[in-house]
């Protein structure tokens, strides 16, 4: 039959979306998921975490993320054929330093860090003529940290930007792709500065806006969060998650956040200017393009 | 039988939370809601509605928020004990000034509108000697616009401010107060001023705040809407409300939003700086601060 004969040479994983071994290095809320969600969907026969902690890879596996931890990252990632790096994007060259040497021939790294500019270009240097490395943001992060509220169905219809670069070996890419949209994830594609400008608009800014919203009201007037309702708490939701992450996070894309930063105030004082005014028929123009604008993205995932 | 005796004395309804007749005017999302809500808990014998469209008032009766359609708002108030303005604010000293006559002797006027400096003063004086006015803000709100959305449930948990003035009968607040917590509000009470800031911070802001992003977002970089996750839509969620609406309230409350605009700017330039100056200390106490008053308002509500 010409169909063993085929799969006689080629072997049993390639072209398909399952790996031999994979490393996750980073047990976190989205290190923690990605492992939950690969052993469920079966798209590794071994799934191998490390973190800095010790502690939180041993609760990784016991929480089903994987199935071994390792001691180091070099350790990690010796003889699997893909590795995920999950954690903070400033820590990630580092590491990448560190497991070099380890990785197996033909190994595709990937990464699940909410900025790529930065990432993109070191690591593809520092991994050059070792792995292709295939960057990837999965846009399934949560005001909820770590890995208690990891699950394996975290990326189901997230969306999920590949960030390859014009050298990145098509195969490499190919399989990173059908990796995510088996966990669930709607693929997008994108060079690394439109990711970092996209991000900066829809993740960046409105973290920042929560932020500047709730303290603003802290500042003014503290007795109202009393009698905050729904609306309150939907605009200033993402205000909850973790500091030390968003800090890292938006220091990594100064210049496209600084930008965004800039046109929300100046629609902000625009806002101001015609309430100054009592301008009704220029307010009610900027709240309806708003208002258009907002239905438009519900029917976009409807 | 003593308790007999009483109920022949006392009128069957007076310190209950039941009322002979209600008058709903305005049958849109809140006012339908209030109706569907009063029947469902039998908190009246019958239901008046009034629209400045016929069609949506009969609408109402079908969709359960009252038993009957009057031609017009003299009408409509005729025989009731209470009367609730359901409409924009702007038009309700208008509709007061209609009915005023034909006002039941001790009937009560209470309504649901999002700011209250203006509308309790104009309002109290129109009906001086007439009828008690208990401005009332059942804080409730919805994206969802109109009638449609209604339903009997839609005051669960919601915060009710009550802002009567000193003068105001204290049996009628009392009653109004009853009233509202039959229909599952938590009920605070504040002045007309203090109403107004607070709700300037944690509403009428957050409104404009999401339509400033929505509106910047769509200026700059159009594209990343596509990509955009749980973050972005929680953060613009209110945006998508009705603009007329909005335009009205914010209009009815401008020296109290315009501080807070400003408040809110200088948060954001704040940021800017940190942000500019790579600062990350500063960044992160800041991030860290909206943090905890954001889990905080989540224990509030829990």
């Amino acid at each position: 039959m010409p169909k063993k004969h085929k799969s006689s040479v080629v072997s049993p994983e390639s072209g398909s979306a399952r790996f031999r071994q994979v490393t996750i290095l980073g047990p976190g809320l989205l290190g923690g998921s990605v492992g939950m969600a690969i052993r469920k969907r079966k798209l590794a026969r071994r799934v191998v975490i490390w973190g800095r902690r010790l502690e939180a890879a041993r609760e990784a596996v016991k929480k089903g993320a994987a199935d071994a931890v390792a001691g180091s990252p070099d350790e990690a990632v010796a003889g699997s054929d893909l590795v995920i790096l999950c954690t903070p994007v400033e820590i990630m060259p580092d590491l990448a330093r560190q497991f070099r040497a380890r990785l197996a021939r033909g190994a595709i790294v990937t990464d699940v860090g909410s900025t790529k500019y930065e990432v993109v270009k070191v690591l593809s240097q520092i991994l050059e003529r070792k792995a292709a490395f295939v960057g990837a943001h999965p846009m399934a992060g949560s005001e909820k940290d770590g890995l208690k509220a990891a699950r394996a169905n975290l990326f189901d219809g997230a969306v999920c930007i590949l960030t390859p670069l014009p050298q990145t070996a098509m195969k490499a890419v190919d399989r990173v792709r059908v990796f995510w949209e088996r966990l669930g994830c709607r693929l997008r594609t994108a060079t690394p500065s439109e990711h970092d400008e996209w991000v900066a608009s829809i993740s960046h800014l409105p973290h920042l806006t929560a932020a500047a919203l709730v303290n603003s009201v802290a500042r003014g007037t503290p007795r109202a969060f009393d009698v905050a309702g729904n609306g309150f708490r939907d605009t200033t939701r993402v205000a909850a998650g973790p500091a030390e992450m968003w800090t890292g996070i938006i220091l990594s894309n100064r210049e496209e956040i600084r930008r965004n930063l800039q046109r929300l105030i100046d629609e902000l004082e625009t806002l101001n200017r015609h309430i100054t005014n009592h301008a009704a028929a220029d307010l009610l123009a900027c709240l309806r393009a708003a208002r258009e604008q907002r239905i438009a993205l519900k029917r976009l995932k409807g």
